[in-house]
């Protein structure tokens, strides 16, 4: 197996050697003659084995992302993948969950999965602390039926639809005149359709299109704000409601959804002033598509599904965005804590305290060099951003202690070695934070 | 975002509905059918975004691996990672970490990045919990003057390696005619290597060979011999020195490796009696090819490395067939409690007591009924494997406590509401069990 890893290791660098060569445009012979030798590694590599295997290595590789942008990776990942976790999702192939399984839960009653979709979904933007949001619903059933009693043909309701989705971005004039002028809609038409997707509230607006004359006719419409209703219920047991908004524009691009849809925007671009502003759109989104599956059910039964999901490549960028803004120092390593030495000769202490400490769990490093300078020790913590310093010295050793420096107040206290263990678990047990 | 999440469950069920025809032998037509109809849908979805969402659903759709596969597959992953973390590695790109960055931390002195190396192999073998191992070491210099003072050509080094590293499969008798009869080795000097090879023992080994008459004549022995003496100090300071044997029979394929190597092994097979025993080898390996990277350094400089890598698929059937052999349930989610009522019209009390404990982060469920029976809430916990039950009741909601009931036991306590989160935490944080 660690051959395996060693040829990786031999393909990425000489693609990387490849790659200087030609940067630095080098002759087509020798670029060649590299190449081939890179071919022949790949080769002796045979399939690649993937996932099969992890790899521990001490030289830099060839990398997709910074060790920064890998770090900011995996907390994004963490925190979307414990919320999934915390609503009792089953991981079917990271990074794809699924909630209960109806066989055993059984049937649902109407708006409750859809409610905890919309949960998940605040619970995540609001732990990415990555700025304030919204959520717009709709109902794919609201939609149709006003489009019918605005009187668009049938044959209209698609193009229609993706002409009010527009409204997040351009001016109603602009729609209007895409609708009458493009797709041939009567003015009057289009102006009664005005009137609805041009509201958005909570709750109340609801309620109030529930005593809409034109709407409470139409039957699907009234199918559709009744679910809303419930919804808002819901949403407000949760404490979500003031997130939510009634969005009539809401249309989503395709035409599957048969019932609620959601739409998750941040409100502001978490960037600081003076920074140019990055486009940030939706972060997240979701619906009911019962249809869907029951269309590939032999005895055509409608299964019902609702689907949720994030988008993480956006999240990414934004809080890099963020970081670099802000300069905020990622660490890219969750050590705890540094074994170090006050003098030489105890590099023997030194791999007996720092395996203690790995053995109690504690996430531990020391240098690897036999005589190490205390303060190179200790400026490696400030590079790595390592935040505790475990030292032993000659006089540590007699009195059976080791002095815990803290690298940020540069305060040392002696800790009893047989208390270091807790004392460590207590100074480095923060909250979890994005940075 | 969701668009793709539910085409991508349609190619899913799509795929299946392929598959599930296929296997009822249905009519070339019918198949070719809905093969198109297949392609037609993968079409839409476009360039697969790989990681680029989270995807949460509530359909099953068609999976690589069973829930109960996945799960296994995700503790290994959290042992293996956590062991990394708890070294200071920084992830590449999963599944690759590295170690300390050379630029900070500067060189390093012989042995120790080796030393930790085998300490996190036997960190994450003994997590594991995959029954007992054996991580053989030797060094390739060792190797090299062994072949030397015993004579055997050059050109030979390396055919006659691999013979040598035949012998934890089969007899010396056999690998001695492999050198001789087939590899044109002398009879006397096939004899000599095998007084060398057939020896494995500890750090007394070592110092035994460093008096021996010829070995301790050749230069590289007497290095390879001189770090592994270091080597075996260290691995006592980490506690682990009897989970390693010094093996002179272990050469490892490939000849890429310029010093210590080493290949762990299961001693027994951990398939419960009766059944038929697993073909297990090496779990992990790894070793030093300082060599390697220099080969591309335009200067020339070597660069050390260590590499480790660890045969998860591997160990994957082996924890599935254990868990198979001895009928262990595993559980596919982490659900702490769910969030049950004992009478009707109680659905508001528990979607407002289930977001009490998501925002507490504690993992709960409900079920998706308005009204659902008592009895099949406790089932649904049965066959889930969630340990506890909050059971909600008018006389409870009076009395301002929740009824917390151990699905094991069926012993029922009435908690303070206030005290809840606490008492669900306390009863639930067990330690970390692969099963």
């Amino acid at each position: 197996m660690a051959e395996r890893a060693a040829l990786e290791e031999l393909v990425r660098l000489q693609g990387e050697r490849v790659r200087g060569l030609k940067q630095q445009k080098a002759s087509a012979e020798q670029i060649e003659e590299e190449v081939a030798k890179l071919l022949k590694l790949k080769a002796q590599l045979g399939p690649d084995e993937g996932k099969q295997k992890f790899v521990l290595k001490t030289p830099k590789g060839t990398r997709d992302y910074s060790p920064r942008q890998m770090a900011v990776r995996e907390k994004v990942f963490d925190v979307i993948i414990s919320c999934f976790k915390r609503h009792g999702a089953e991981v079917i192939d990271t990074p794809v969950f699924e909630l209960k399984d109806f066989d055993i839960a059984g049937q649902f009653d109407p708006m409750i999965p859809d409610a905890e979709c919309l949960e998940i979904m605040c619970e995540i933007l609001r732990s990415l602390q990555i700025g304030d949001f919204l959520v717009k619903v709709n109902d794919r059933r609201i939609l149709d039926g006003m489009f019918a009693i605005c009187g668009v043909p049938d044959s209209k309701f698609r193009t229609i639809c993706s002409s009010v989705d527009k409204l997040d971005k351009v001016s109603w004039e602009e729609v209007k005149n895409e609708m009458v002028g493009e797709k041939g809609l009567a003015p009057e038409v289009a102006d009664h359709i005005g009137d609805y997707v041009q509201q958005h509230g909570g709750i109340s607006l609801v309620e109030q299109l529930l005593q809409d004359p034109e709407l409470s006719q139409n039957k699907q419409a009234l199918e559709g704000l009744g679910d809303l209703k419930l919804l808002f219920e819901y949403l407000t047991l949760f404490g979500i409601a003031d997130k939510i908004s009634f969005d009539l524009s809401l249309a989503r691009g395709l035409d599957y959804y048969t019932g609620v849809i959601y739409e998750a925007v941040l409100l502001q671009t978490p960037v600081q002033a003076g920074e140019e502003p990055l486009g940030v759109g939706s972060v997240a989104a979701g619906g009911r598509y019962d249809g869907l599956v029951g269309m590939f059910d032999p005895k055509g039964r409608k299964v019902p599904c609702v689907g949720l999901s994030i988008g993480v490549e956006r999240i990414f960028s934004i809080v890099e965005q963020r970081l670099e803004a802000t300069e905020e120092k990622v660490r890219t390593t969750e050590t705890q804590v540094l074994v170090a030495s006050a003098q030489k000769k105890l590099l023997e202490e030194r791999l007996k305290l720092v395996s203690e400490l790995w053995n109690a769990g504690i996430k531990a490093e020391l240098l690897y060099k036999k005589n190490p300078k205390l303060l190179n020790q200790l400026q490696y913590c400030e590079e790595a951003g390592i935040p505790l310093v475990a030292i032993i010295g000659e006089q540590e050793l007699k009195d059976g202690v080791i002095k815990l420096r803290s690298v940020a107040s540069r305060e040392e206290v002696d800790v009893p070695r047989e208390d270091l263990v807790e004392e460590i678990k207590r100074r480095t047990s923060q909250p979890f934070c994005i940075c």
